[in-house]
């Protein structure tokens, strides 16, 4: 029996939540392409998953990453966890491109419709958040996961609850 | 900057496939339990989200990970991705428990509502899928994740397609 | 073409508010209970739909209604949203006869998920919404929708705010 | 305490169904059109509830409401059933428009976020469905519900099974 293996690397994710409270960045959206440029090291699960940022504007977050075998469900297919996970983070990111860095917040529900089955054939795929509410305590927002000709893999809708 | 790493194994994923078209295992049942008697290789995500199955009986799987700095958001806690991975498995799992090996099934969405926050300190999880409803075409199974004192982490639901 | 028809009356629904800030309830329960005992008239929605309260104890709400030809969808079965209005009622009051009357909440999102379709045949059906988790600013409640034989129809899951 | 009143009437819902095997109507949107344009009587619910179909083409529905004070619940708002019976009704139409008159079909799962609470006073409410993804088996709908002014009141989204 073959044996594949990766090596996962990552720092130590209290360097983000250091540079997040240092005052240097006044909202989400500056925090998230700190963490684009590279200024702020990257969440752990983004290096596990093999995803990372592809783009943040106000109340819009793109995220990518490139279906492997290490995210294969016995079917022999990539496990709907990872479609949920990049959903997840880019639907949170959207949200979080409006919010002050001061406010937090924590994602309350998710639901995703898994319309395509990925495989590593499928190519790349992008996890497309955007807001679809902010309020003053609670904000909603919807995904979509696409492959590269813009064919709809998944749909989310998630709510967060703002921590002021 | 620390820098962390870990190394993640797994089989080549065609094994499972070439199991399961074997004509060995008659249920999903058998099946998953040869899965996790080591007869047959574990899937690739289990390995890298480093989660595995605890039990399996008819209409009920369970699974469990230890988790991992690994898994972080940059929010410091375990990203919402992974509770939904576990969920996603053990309620898809507990209604494969019930099929025919001869017969697929797909997920056709997943909610999931968080409850309290996943870290490291929380200890080892676990995520109990429970079919309510299995019909010749689709199935629904609900799902908990709990710490070891039992208390509640996240709720599930998804609904399942037959492939006959 | 044969004309059906039926009168539905109900009372000025402030009356409910009026009881509601008139401090004589002290819990969720205790107003639950009186709307019950028809000390408070019945909000308007049950009338029109036709359904009303069962019993009502803490962290959990049931409600009854008796499938009708007015319920029907152009599929000759009763629409699907009357399940969804049974099983966000009592989910919601399921949480709300865990909070002090002065506290109020709203519902944030609410899934069904369908099982077995209903008709007039089907005779009464009974909504069971119990509190699945009760925070300070959040709560998550499930239900399901059940025939006289325990049957299950459909189920439910909802996140309210706690608006303090 | 004063009452009040409404009459509903409807049609026998099995000209409905009469209708939709006469072998006049090809498609579902040739069948909500002749719905729309009264040759065919409109289903209970939809009298019931006091909405009615704004219109229809491929892959999108649109059914409008007044809210009224038969709506309401005990908090003095309209009810979030009703928010979901039009977004059910949307959803499942605009898909319906897309499928052979002879193809069945049957809504698996709906999820609802509640974005702005509905009153008398928010005027006539559209809820909107699309169609995001029309397959041999299955379906996903989106659904928006909106007031006058195009604010957002609430999302929806659906799986369809469907019946061939």
């Amino acid at each position: 029996m073959q044996e594949r293996y990766i090596e996962v690397r990552w720092s130590d994710p209290s360097e983000i939540l250091k540079a997040a409270r240092s005052g240097r960045y006044r909202t989400g959206l500056d925090f998230l392409n700190a963490m684009f440029d590279g200024e702020i090291p990257r969440p752990p699960i983004g290096e596990l998953l093999g995803y990372g940022p592809e783009s943040f504007s106000e109340g819009r977050a793109v995220f990518s990453a490139e279906p492997g075998e290490q995210h294969y469900n016995p079917m022999g297919m990539v496990h709907g966890g990872v479609a949920a996970t990049l959903l997840d983070t880019a639907m949170a990111c959207a949200i979080h491109t409006q919010l002050p860095l001061s406010v937090g917040y924590t994602t309350l529900e998710l639901k995703v419709n898994y319309i395509r089955p990925v495989t590593v054939g499928t190519g790349r795929i992008r996890a497309i958040g955007e807001t679809s509410h902010l309020g003053k305590k609670t904000a909603v927002a919807e995904g979509r996961l696409v492959d590269e000709n813009e064919r709809l893999l998944a749909l989310g809708s998630t709510t967060c609850l703002i921590l002021s």
